[in-house]
């Protein structure tokens, strides 16, 4: 079976409705990827492989059954066909069109690989990155300094939530741009943390950008679109599915600098994000909590299996990305003979030199060297009658 | 200054209560190393060395000031100085007849380190073992199994107890003893659980193992000395000074195959008994706790700074020395287009194959073959009009 993928990316009707969205841009790249986004499940490799090399539109007409192109070495015939097989029975060009007019409607643009505002983390999926986003909001919130993507359990506890406000608040407030998922939990916690610190925040939907997923983030979808982003690479009306919660995962990795999981079921979706962090070489960090809370479990696995770093605050997530520790923060280490020599003085009454040398079992001429240090650091005082620890 | 060494070694006080204290034993070595104990502060590496090369007597005799033994090349002509001006001063013989007439007073032993009872993990520190080891109880409980060194924070939270007492009750029932310093909180939860469980336990005191420390512990090791041991390398009516609470950790640190910490402060002690374990290459294991709760910081630090692992259970602790987990716990992976076609099925009315292509972006013949193998699982159901989702 063909189609004449002309009949898509010619179509007036379709032509139309990507200049009234994007006046800037091709037109016929613009429903050529309106189209991809229609056709494609999240993800598909054998898709962003031909893309790669002819282009949206020419891929398209490849992908729909023009011959004359030639397909790139790493992917099989039999692996064409079956990507020819998934694509066709989608290939509609109401559903284009669809997808076109109701971003608009709902006040949304159509982003693509080579804008600006396009998230440059998403370039390190390869073959598997999307092919177009649908955002509603500012999507130049993922460019105006550090990102981090915070995400989690829906079914947080209250520590959870806390901490996850506590990061996400302390990590908006100093400049970094906040990503997440949504959900409710975890995610809802950092994305109003963000907010209500005036920062930015960002969220990746698992269906169209048209519907509040779920339902009851209604309102902070609302607030971050006010400040921020919402994306998604499934068209307005797509249905959020099991799948596409899983792809959508790949987007929070791939576009925060370092992925955080702050509370997780032992199998948590949020492994799944985390998984992704790791395959494009992303820090990840984990969030310990308390070995008696099922909602931490996930977190001490990423610390186990996925050799995830533990961080507890703000800081300690800015180091994931590089960022050095206040060295106020390191820690002084005593010297072992004078922690020995403390030990032999008394604060009471004062000792004699052979006599501490004794007690501590250091040398003679040792003990004299480390009293005059300790002496100038008013540790020790010196008495007619031998020295004594400085109360 | 010289003290004749044979003056000690060969004086019949001494050499009756050694042979009173081991019959079975060289009375010269066990009063040479008995001297040894009550020379040295912990961990003098400078008569570790002279010992294995020389034997306790010769090396004695050396120390306090006979010439004409061959000195070691590691130890420099100025470390030997200063080690003998840190000798010298406690060279009587008084001392050392004292320390073996008190041990003996309390039912307690002299374990040498060719004794068969000797915790052959303690040779790993080199010149920095112990010479001697004070002992009340069974020193054979840690040659019975697997040993595990559980401690922890004194200012220990109902958490970290509850934790410590988890995994030591669990440990110590199949057979692992319990190695801990005796100290309030989690070493105490751990011996306490070790002991209610029916297990071994084995505590290593900073100070002579005559005297309880901390006092309100005084059951506790009697307790411990009727099934399991209290042990120290310094001799009865020795303090439990700072530094020797710092050296005592690595006599636990060493003769467990592994060490776990369950709660520590930012500067706990317990770290330092994890940096002995981590410098003799045991591996460590920190319990994660709150991050919002100071006893947890110490783990969360080992967690990031140590490269320690995060532990949460007793199986996780058996797993540090190699112990391989039930492979019944392995997580099995969901076939991602079997996801994608679960997510198209539905559960109320039956689905074409074409449709169900449609739905999840997968080809036909795929489909088909994923519809069969489900129905195997007994997870979907044909019906006349196409596949259902078994409720």
């Amino acid at each position: 079976m063909n189609i004449d993928a002309r009949s898509i990316i010619d179509a007036p009707q379709l032509r139309s409705a990507a200049e009234q969205l994007r006046p800037d841009a091709d037109p016929g790249e613009v429903v050529a990827r309106a189209a991809w986004s229609v056709l494609l499940e999240p993800g598909d490799g054998v898709a962003g492989a031909l893309i790669a090399v002819h282009g949206a539109v020419a891929a398209l007409q490849l992908a729909l059954g023009e011959p004359g192109l030639l397909v790139p070495e790493e992917i099989s015939p039999r692996a064409l066909a079956d990507a020819r097989s998934r694509w066709h029975p989608r290939a509609k060009a109401e559903a284009v069109k669809e997808a076109l007019s109701s971003c608009r409607e709902v006040g949304g643009q159509i982003l693509l690989p080579d804008d600006e505002d396009w998230p440059r983390g998403l370039d390190d999926l390869g073959a598997h990155a999307p092919q177009v986003l649908w955002a509603r909001g500012d999507p130049g919130v993922l460019h105006e300094g550090a990102t981090a993507s915070i995400v989690g359990a829906r079914a947080a506890t209250g520590y959870g939530e806390s901490v996850a406000a506590e990061i996400a608040g302390d990590l908006a407030s100093s400049g970094t741009t906040i990503i997440s998922g949504g959900a409710y939990g975890i995610d809802g916690a950092a994305h109003r943390a963000a907010l209500g610190s005036g920062g930015k925040t960002a969220a990746f939907l698992a269906g169209g950008v048209d519907r509040a997923y779920p339902i009851g983030h209604q309102q902070l979808f609302d607030r971050i679109r006010a400040s921020g982003v919402v994306m998604s690479e499934v068209p307005c009306g797509g249905a959020p599915t099991k799948w596409r919660f899983l792809q959508r995962n790949r987007l929070i990795a791939a576009s925060g600098m370092a992925t955080v999981v702050v509370e997780a079921g032992w199998r948590s979706g949020s492994l799944n994000t985390a998984g992704h962090a790791a395959a494009l070489g992303r820090p990840i960090g984990a969030v310990p909590g308390p070995v008696t809370s099922a909602a931490s479990a996930g977190c001490h696995r990423l610390l186990r299996e996925y050799d995830a770093v533990c961080v507890t605050n703000a800081q300690e997530v800015r180091e994931l990305w590089g960022e050095q520790p206040d060295p106020a923060s390191a820690a002084v280490r005593a010297d072992p003979e004078q922690i020995r020599l403390l030990d032999a003085l008394s604060s009471r009454a004062p000792r004699e030199t052979a006599e501490l040398a004794r007690r501590s079992g250091l040398a003679m001429d040792r003990v004299r060297s480390l009293l005059g240090l300790l002496a100038l650091d008013g540790a020790v005082t010196q008495h007619e009658r031998g020295w004594q620890r400085t109360p």
